[in-house]
């Protein structure tokens, strides 16, 4: 043996050569070291009584990936090793799925997926024996269920047409997140992506076991959101006819994430972030694309909704609720983010409702988003805002509303502090649009505003109770990242998003604990961020490389 | 007329309300304000005589282009306020082209790419008038008329199903580079690209008028390149056999390359990022795979050429004689960057080599490096190499030798000093790569080695005579911008490389001055780049988005 052979046998003495690939890993896990095979006639069996249409549909999903993934194992020899255990695995005729007694009445994953958020029940119990035994999954409800199937999913391996998998028994017991709010955000204003590209995007998210799509969906670029009885401000606010979700759209959309246990979150960005409107009801809108922009709002172009104006109050509390209750979920944004006073300053119709309300601008912000936050109450809908509404501005918010932290992750203290809840979202970690250059014209040696880029390292490191005490933890619902998207587009919305965003997913699922009892780390989440993204690109997303695929194949040889 | 109206006309302006959207900008260029559209009928007609097959396939793909582009204006309507004026547009039947007298024997394409650098004949001569008389394209060389083609292909939008140019009369006047060597390189042994991305990228690499594809084939990670009466190399040291380019793939590239008027420069880096041959060759290779790596590489794994072996010598002499007569290339890259020299210290074999042969390592380097180099010369190549062979290393290259500086922009100037010619592609401005994070593993916190990212913007503001004197400026060659592929794949390679790389396109086609007089600048760019980019995505090639849509369509509005 030579020192080229003794250096590897000690590599791989203290690196197993391998790791059992689950991402968000469980928070429950037992494995052993058993290969086991799917039979050729592996079949998964549901025991649930009048199964909704959407977890038969999964099951069906599940049972294609099984034959489609064809992943091979992340290691030397991509499983050529595996060859004889495999050749006498047992083999695995059976997955059964049921609901846990007294859980009988099975409502749809999609209608679990939009129960309040705190309330939704994604637990799930896996067993696959290393026998040849029927593999069982049982869960409280069929979200749960369709979590179990997502595991399941990525339990296995192809070596030459056979799927096996080599850590069984695998033993996962109530496995079930630690926060309910795992999301991602999309801004389909500033570029737009199709109904197609946004579906891709949820199943990416569903592999993960993500919650919550945050549809940053209007903006001040463009509009395209078909509103009922309000067609005009998407037809004249969008960049073109073509670049419209169409109310079809939006129920398309939304059916496809409910089916794959994802509730949407469209958030309409209301009073700032609202330009577009002034192409469909100029007498609505501020300062709409005033020059310099940059004394009227955060990027080009500007223009805000009078929140003085009753008219414009009632105005935007119609379209919100018009909207609002054609959605299944029981959440829906009302924005608020970097409100620009010198706007309304110079805007006379709104100087001219100040002064004959006797408000000043924070007052009349407050009556503002009572409407339209009692909109949302009146037809059942928790209001969602960003962070400056419940730091920054005097405005009056229910204690059911919840808070999108954004600036800095130093920031969710103070919400806590008032008692609202919190989704972390904050720049500093989650922004995945960071760190690509100034996008603004004219700027030869700019960055990004939020620069550094975002590693999926710093999003992985984030704690969701840094500063929150335990009294205040429950006010913690989860957290997301976010793309927005000035120099994205269809072109790179799977580069720039995956696998990163998956680190979240892990964070608000996992938790700090994994399941050997040792902290979360980077160092042990790489090997399985590979696999999560290898499989990504099997089934069609485009998700980049994180190394070279020489280190891929290598668990932790190629650390710093 | 209202204060929004107002404002909006002061942007129109002092703003043209959009811009002739040449990517790279010609050098001579005239136009005027009519417009025009492609007649029905339209053709391409050939008036060269026993016109090579490749001038022929270009013809018929321009016309493929002229039709299925169908790119809308970048303006506010896309096009729509254009709609009298198409109408009421002459119609162009014909476009002829044909070789300026005294140059009727036509060199294909793909011959002409591959003349000696600097000795080739890219200038060409476009008119195409506003009357719907002939449009005529001329020039010395097939790829001359290629070039030409590309501009003609960058002239027109789509109307409602109609093709127009508004900016007609164009009158380019022998239109030629500033530098010869305009070029992408591509790292594909740190993760593997197919066939079909390589060529995608050629394509893209044609529309910008880039004349050098630098093929970083293999690196210690890998070995995908079959080698004639090397097959070994690869079919043990490429990842898989199916991750190889076999002797067809690697001719069918360069064929494809050349009829689109790109040399490919093949590089096997030597002797240092060669440890993937150890796995065919160990008896080639030092430190292979060695730990800590860090001792033994830049990065993992480790394993270099033992150089001052004779049978390694004349083994990579022979590898690299084999496969380079294989290439029309006159250019082959030996490397020749990041000699680990603790690597050879701790090799028993090179340190007996030195001992019986009384030479330094050093002296020993020179000695391999001659005799890889004179293999090259004997073919009748020039050898290109990494800046360190000639800033570093005490090696005696000759005259002809073509330094790539990469480490820093400042150490052109040195490589000048040594009467070298130089290809610039320095990290600080060209790497592709940089800003996405620490690669290597268990490191929350790291970023990338060449932190931040570079823009196109910064990439655009390159000076190729920076700190080069009058007398030294014939050395420079041109430069090239350079993707290293530790994060990149497939699956971002079209959204990492475009439309960044088309800034040093332009920077070394277009040279320091606008066809106007005034000096390059981003401002004037962007909304060019703009363009190229929305025409690369209907083309297929996947570039990103370099701003908003809203800012896209409204040339200089979006300016910091």
């Amino acid at each position: 043996m030579n020192l080229k052979n003794i250096l590897i046998l000690a590599v791989a003495l203290t690196h197993p050569p391998s790791t059992f690939a689950l991402w968000p890993i469980p928070r429950s896990l037992q494995t052993g070291t058993s290969f086991v095979k799917l039979a050729s006639n592996f079949d998964i069996e549901n025991q649930v009584t009048n199964a909704p249409a959407d977890l038969l549909d999964a099951i069906q999903r599940t049972k294609t990936l099984l034959a489609t993934d064809k992943l091979q194992r992340l290691a030397v020899g991509r499983g050529l090793n595996d060859s004889t255990a495999v050749g006498k695995a047992q083999s695995l005729s059976r997955l059964t799925i049921s609901l846990l007694p007294g859980h009988t009445v099975a409502r749809s994953i999609a209608q679990e997926a939009v129960q309040p958020i705190g309330q939704r029940s994604e637990g799930y119990s896996l067993s696959v024996p290393s026998t040849g035994a029927a593999a069982t999954l049982t869960a409280n409800s069929t979200l749960g269920l369709f979590r179990g199937l997502t595991t399941f999913g990525q339990l296995w391996y192809d070596l030459g047409g056979t799927t096996y998998s080599f850590q069984a028994p695998v033993v996962i017991t109530n496995d079930s997140p630690a926060y309910p709010y795992r999301g991602l955000m999309l801004d389909t204003a500033r570029n737009f992506f199709t109904v197609s590209d946004i579906k891709r995007t949820l199943d990416a998210m569903s592999w993960v076991k993500m919650s919550m799509f945050h549809w940053h969906v209007t903006d001040s670029q463009s509009f395209p959101l078909e509103i009922p009885n309000f067609p005009e401000i998407s037809s004249k606010g969008a960049y073109s006819t073509q670049q419209v979700y169409s109310s079809a759209d939006v129920q398309d959309i939304v059916s496809y994430a409910g089916a794959r246990g994802i509730d949407v979150l469209v958030e309409i960005d209301t009073p700032g972030h609202s330009g577009s409107i002034s192409a469909s009801h100029p007498e609505h809108i501020a300062c709409p694309q005033s020059d310099p922009w940059s004394d009227f709002a955060g990027e080009p172009p500007s223009g805000q909704l009078r929140l003085a104006s009753q008219a414009t109050t009632n105005f935007t509390a119609n379209f919100i609720s018009a909207i609002a209750k054609t959605l299944p979920s029981k959440l829906f944004s009302t924005g608020g983010d970097e409100i620009n006073t010198n706007c309304y300053a110079h805007d006379a119709s709104t100087q001219a409702d100040l002064k004959s309300s006797g408000r000043t601008l924070e007052q009349a912000l407050n009556v503002f988003t009572q409407a339209t936050h009692k909109a949302l109450l009146d037809i059942g809908k928790t209001p969602v805002v960003w962070e400056e509404m419940a730091l920054e501005h005097q405005v009056s918010l229910s204690n059911e509303t919840i808070v999108m932290v954004w600036i800095s992750s130093q920031n969710a203290a103070a919400v806590a502090k008032k008692n609202l809840r919190i989704v972390h979202g904050p720049s500093d970690y989650f922004y995945l649009d960071c760190g690509a250059g100034e996008w603004l014209g004219n700027d030869p040696t700019g960055n990004s505003w939020c620069d550094p880029f975002k590693t999926w390292q710093k999003a992985y490191t984030f704690d969701p109770l840094a500063n929150i005490t335990a009294q205040q933890a429950p006010l913690v619902l989860g957290g997301q990242q976010l793309l927005w998207t000035e120099q994205s587009s269809p072109e790179n919305l799977d580069s720039i998003v995956w696998p990163r965003a998956a680190s979240s997913a892990e964070v608000f699922w996992t938790g700090a604990v994994l399941p050997d009892g040792t902290a979360r780390n980077v160092g042990s989440a790489l090997p399985r961020l590979h696999d999560i993204r290898y499989r990504m690109v099997k089934r069609g997303v485009r998700a980049i490389a994180l190394q070279p695929e020489w280190c891929a194949i290598r668990p932790n040889v190629c650390n710093a």
